[in-house]
């Protein structure tokens, strides 16, 4: 299989895409890499080159404060859009990139296009969980304002992609809302209930922010504000409490002492929620796979992008998800 | 003053609610409690009654899983109903109640009737935020698809809250967003903005999930559902943060014994999150003052609410909403 790896997007490009893919290369000598992005620039980096990377000349770079729509039509060189033409042309079964996410979707939109039967493809990261699974939520940001019929698309599509990509055989689907019981939600989330209570797939209605981290689902639906909201909101309280508890456990000698035990422990508690675990969100609905890689990505985050698609053509996704949609 | 407790709303009640009236009433003797509920069962409860307590009967009360506009229009004696008609017949300043949340708000629509110019009242509860100020949020979970005028009211409500209630000068207000830049967001945030930039507040444009917790605004306007999310999602990866940091550190002697020593850090931390602290949420836009306490305060907390609620009496909330939007 050929991957390419967009070298010159994400804060730490382009060291992190050249050392993920380096280290991926050696581990997956079956699959050809594609490092696209500036060859003055990547050369020097990449050493005595592996036989399975090559570099794919790309002049321009799209910036993560360029505005996507304009960038991905203006920059028709950049290494993000060159490397959303190698899938479209075939000359790769992906692509991945850490650059600037909107433009990330605008690439797979309209470069790529539409799967045929999908009308808005969804962001589909996978959230951290107690037991190291994961909740794979969507939309996570590319969909604003979703209809109830883009939530249908999005339980369908997270499905697919538990059973294909994660081998999961009857993966829960569930509906983010404000309360479990039927009833309950806003027009679009009672709207798409009932269209999820009919669709082929395992739902298990609604489900609360509260417990998504104790796995409460296998595939969580919501409209890109409120997955982002959520998301950026389990985040931001992570984040926060292990700031305060960091100042409290340094504002002594003796809690100093006893934090240092501690160090490991604590280490096993951060890492469990650090989104780079499980780095790597399929934009699923388009034409061909595009995996976004968190923007902080480093090498190891980088790698484990590049896992998730190995899975993922390896399992025939993209042809998996055309059929159930009706062809491409 | 005068105060209406719900003596029967609560999974404490009545034992909660009647304690933290009978320590209310001793530290303010200047304020009138009216506890609401059957008689026969508060009045065992509160032995040697002081002065300034009194039992007012209401022999029916709403469970947590009624239906609430149901309950509300047919148990016309219950607890929740009477504290309400106890405000709009001018016999009490205030009720409190932790009782059924959709009753509450109920009870504001139906029996206190929405201010002049408001459309959509709206909850609005303290965050908790590192600094202990706390972000006064609304709405959270009184109206599930807001209009772009519904979260403008908001945010009139509840910068004058903060104003009168909490002492703030120029609160900040902010839009719960997905970015901060102007252009972010769904239709209703995008909408929305354009008309909080032209109101007569300190709005300080789109503010995001992730830095509630650092008190990014003072005022955090939202519809009811992403509201929800956010707060929900908080309070779940608090948590479950703290169930698997106490997993960890109980999982050898080591870590059990420089857990003991770091208890008391750990406390603090824990205390900061608890929604308990800043308990007492106001249903703001409807006319007379409302308090919703949580479902689970214990004595404690509903003392915290009592509090919230002299101050807003002492400090003519009502009044000065009526006037802002125009005449009860």
């Amino acid at each position: 299989m050929r991957i390419a790896v967009d070298a010159m997007g994400g804060d730490l490009a382009p060291q992190a895409p050249v050392e993920g893919v380096l280290a991926a290369a050696k581990e997956w000598p079956d699959t050809q890499f594609k490092l696209v992005g500036k060859p003055d620039v990547l050369n020097p980096l990449l050493g005595s080159k592996p036989s399975n990377v090559t570099v794919v000349e790309a002049e321009e770079t799209i910036e993560a404060d360029d505005e996507p729509v304009r960038a991905v039509r203006r920059k028709t060189n950049a290494s993000m859009v060159v490397a959303g033409r190698l899938v479209k042309e075939g000359e790769a079964d992906a692509m991945i990139s850490a650059g600037n996410t909107g433009a990330l979707m605008t690439v797979g939109l309209l470069v790529l296009g539409r799967l045929k039967g999908i009308e808005r493809p969804g962001l589909a990261p996978i959230l951290p969980t107690v037991d190291k699974l994961g909740v794979l939520a969507l939309d996570l940001g590319a969909n604003m304002d979703a209809k109830p019929e883009h939530l249908l698309q999005y339980a369908l599509m997270g499905s697919l992609y538990r059973q294909k990509v994660h081998g999961m055989a009857k993966p829960r689907v569930g509906l983010l809302n404000v309360g479990t019981e039927e009833a309950k939600g806003n027009e679009l989330t009672k709207a798409a209930f009932d269209l999820l209570k009919e669709a082929p797939i395992h739902f298990i209605g609604n489900v609360e922010a509260r417990d998504v981290l104790e796995r409460n689902c296998d595939v969580l639906v919501c409209d890109g504000f409120a997955g982002n909201i959520l998301l950026k909101g389990m985040e931001g309280a992570a984040d926060t409490l292990f700031g305060v508890l960091k100042k409290e456990l340094t504002s002594s000698w003796q809690s100093k002492l006893a934090a240092a035990i501690l160090r490991p422990n604590f280490r096993r508690v951060r890492h469990m929620m650090d989104p780079k675990e499980h780095n790597g969100a399929p934009l699923l609905g388009v034409n061909g796979l595009v995996v976004k890689s968190h923007g902080s990505s480093d090498a190891v985050a980088t790698k484990h992008a590049i896992r998730q698609a190995r899975v993922a053509i390896g399992n025939g996704l993209i042809a998996a998800l055309a059929d159930e949609f009706g062809g491409k």
